[in-house]
């Protein structure tokens, strides 16, 4: 079994991931959250909020619309640009996206692409269908987004979001009159958007609906660099696929980056930020991690500077985009006073003008996949290694047995940590049995109640990872518990202090 | 200014809610949640899932698909049925709601009606149109829900969830597989549906775009009841609006209702289960709650017991509903057997059948609303009288002066309650006007560094609701925060402490 079967099964067997509507055969590029990989997604949606919006002292959480109507994505260029190049099968009418077709091909990135150069590709290339070997026919530009009529004679043309971004411009102008003219202003949302995908696959990675979490950071471009702390992060070496040295990683500090200059100070200082996220906050080993520098033909059309977001994924075959740091300048903010009328030109520092762009975007349902993809263990045990703080349950509490007032005091113990903490109460099977099935969904700390529990009023703790034990009095077990998932101590600390 | 003109004056001034796509004029029937908003919404999802989850051992978190497939949707009955009566004027072109216009004409609910009863109903009335006085055409039935067309074909026809249970349900065969067969099983969500309203109006109260919270407790209608801790809330009494007397309130205890024996156990407990939630949880006064039994003509088609929660809001003129108890029997998991040829039925406890579904409903946005209403307050000064655990920001942290180390010690203390705590930092204007404006977004405490914070190393912390002071030393202020926001300590009691 590969390593993407490997982790699909985990999801279905354990409620990670589970086809939509799976009782009607499933619905192509949509997928659920069972009970685990709910908790999973939201864990990760707090610790998100937790370290971006406290990126900044004027950085705040918004929640908008998920439709958006015509004239807003006429103006952002989605209407007009947001397309995939669709080519169908003459023989089978199957329908593909051309990059990737001309990926699977020629081995050589398919985006950016527009119709003539695809034609040109499949022509130079003899690329043919991938289903049955038929001619393929002319490319044609796809809109992605998703349609939708509003009102009951369907008066309203609106879509679908494509992206939670545009949400966060439309409401640029409020919240700055709101949050009393101060920049740079963030506003950050986590929520779900939808494209019509040619043809979804790869489990999560390509889904026709998706969930992001995005960072829109507005500021005014001549001072943003020298307001932001970048000596604290002078020393933090960078792993960098550049434009002009795709073949390896180079690994740069962000004190070189500055010195280099050709790319601006704020920039760097949130890739900087993106890398502590993701090798301090998700735990993500730094050789599974890099930054990917996304040339001018791929990059999308709101985009001056671009690097993707990567992580090592054994199930898709290598190093994946999870998320992207985006310069979009004043594209979107600039289309959008210009179509609407209304002026969202600020008047600050003394000047005036449309605040620039930093977008911070990253993909949920991908992030939670490279999660499982880097902490899944089959080797002489199933094991997840998830950090505690984004296991979908922090603990499991278990009787020894299920007899000699064990399991009334195990149910005590269930409550007092069921406030304040996920967790789980489980009986049947023996006690090995029990910690197997919580290795396997990622659960770090176990709780059981045995015979010297009564007489002593604790509980043995068993770690997940190196599956040692340790008793701990009642008395102190929430503190305990809240200290090892905020890593404030360590198993090993609690050991020697028991 | 009516109360309904004040909150949306609060909701925009403030950013809770903002009309989505503003500067484009709007969109009818959807908003978007801003900084306060935003924060305000998502931990009242917190709370809610940390209540309703509690109630059962085997009760999980789930996140399913907001897009559904046309063949589920045909087995729920929602293709066919889930439809309002809408009317046109003939002469201005106006579409109306039936229902409506029936409830305003004549007072009386005009729910559930078919289109003869309709008709009927204008004609009796002598009803007309209420923009423009015009002749009415004839009532037709207008499905609700959004189509999707799927595919770069569009081949796939599928909707937008019109509610999260249908989700809940297609989940059900495979959940209970996985958590191992037991009953009762307890799948809750949180999550947007969509419903192409007729005519959207009073702000969040009816949207096209929404939120759902909903618990779907599948049951053994053999042994449920008696698997529940009634003795637990036996003395608890409830407001109840029935059927046969709905000028009034009757307040009946829970030992009343179950030697009444015209409600089935499982039912009556999770009646007091949502008061409790509602007067412990959200901390709505007594008085603004009941339970109103709704009657078999204004059921939906899958509902054999229906009570809504309802709250008074003055803006709306009086107890509205914001949620509803719903006893589903089977009828959604045995039409999804019989459509999609899956096997739903289960062996459980000796017997086959297929398990009983109880849905705990709950419109985030119309609870939302409704602590606005509960909780803003305009009469000497304007403030906002959230429970501590659901406003926006938990403290706010002022340098009483720009100077003397005053907001270095500040920023210190902010960097500290940061963690952990959502909070502001704010040094500009008066003392007085900071602590106005963080009353008036429900910031139950705020956290003031003085002179004598200085040499103490304490602040002071200053309570919303009685604007009094006490000091505070920095050592123990994040378990004192921690302490007033769990209600484990007063402010009454640290006064007295300090």
């Amino acid at each position: 079994m590969g390593r993407y079967d490997e982790l699909m099964s985990l999801s279905l067997r354990k409620g990670f991931l589970i086809p939509s509507a799976e009782i009607y055969g499933g619905l192509a590029g949509f997928y659920d959250y069972g009970h685990n990989g709910a908790r999973l997604l939201r864990k990760w949606e707090d610790l998100w909020i937790g370290y971006f919006l406290s990126l900044g002292e004027n950085y705040h959480l918004v929640d908008t619309s998920s439709v958006l109507p015509y004239a807003a994505l006429k103006a952002s260029g989605h209407v007009d640009l947001f397309n995939d190049i669709l080519v169908y099968c003459t023989k089978c009418r199957e329908p593909h996206r051309a990059d990737q077709l001309i990926e699977a091909a020629t081995g050589t990135s398919g985006e950016g692409l527009n119709v003539e150069d695809v034609a040109a590709a499949i022509q130079a290339n003899r690329i043919s269908c991938q289903r049955c070997g038929g001619t393929l026919g002319e490319p044609t530009p796809f809109n992605i987004m998703f349609p939708l009529a509003l009102g009951p004679r369907g008066e309203d043309k609106a879509f679908l979001r494509p992206e939670t971004a545009q949400g966060a411009y439309l409401s640029f102008r409020r919240e700055f009159e709101i949050l009393r003219k101060r920049l740079p202003l963030g506003l950050g949302m986590v929520g779900k958007v939808y494209r019509n995908e040619i043809s979804p696959r790869q489990g999560t990675y390509r889904m026709r609906e998706f969930r992001q979490a995005e960072l829109q950071i507005f500021f005014d471009p001549e001072t943003f660099g020298e307001a932001l702390p970048l000596a604290e992060v002078e020393e933090v070496t960078l792993p960098l696929v550049r434009v002009n040295r795709r073949e390896e990683i180079t690994h740069e500090s962000v004190k070189e980056l500055l010195a280099e200059g050709d790319l601006p100070p704020f920039y760097i200082y949130h890739l900087a930020k993106v890398h502590e996220f993701y090798l301090r906050e998700l735990e993500v080993p730094s050789e599974a991690f890099r930054l990917y520098e996304v040339s001018e033909t791929e990059r999308a059309h709101y985009n001056r500077i671009h690097f993707d977001v990567q992580v090592h994924m054994d199930s898709l075959g290598g190093f994946r985009e999870v998320g992207g740091v985006h310069y979009r300048t004043s594209y979107d903010l600039s289309h959008h006073e210009e179509h609407s009328k209304e002026r969202i030109t600020v008047f600050h520092g003394g000047r005036r003008f449309v605040p620039h762009v930093l977008e911070l975007s990253f993909g949920i349902d991908r992030n939670v996949w490279a999660l499982m993809d880097l902490g899944y263990e089959m080797d002489k045990k199933a094991v997840l290694r998830l950090s505690p703080r984004l296991a979908p349950f922090a603990c499991a509490v278990f009787p020894l047995v299920n007899r000699d007032g064990l399991p009334e005091m195990a149910r005590q113990v269930y409550a007092q940590v069921r406030q304040g903490f996920d967790a789980l109460y489980d009986t049947s099977g023996s006690i090995g049995r029990r910690y197997a099935r919580m290795d396997e969904i990622g659960t770090p700390y176990c709780l059981t109640v045995d015979y010297d529990s009564l007489k002593q009023g604790d509980v043995t703790l068993r770690e997940r990872d190196s599956t040692e034990q340790v008793r701990v009095a009642l008395d102190g077990l929430r503190t305990t518990l809240t200290s090892l998932l905020e890593r404030t101590l360590s198993f090993e600390e609690l050991q020697v202090g028991g």
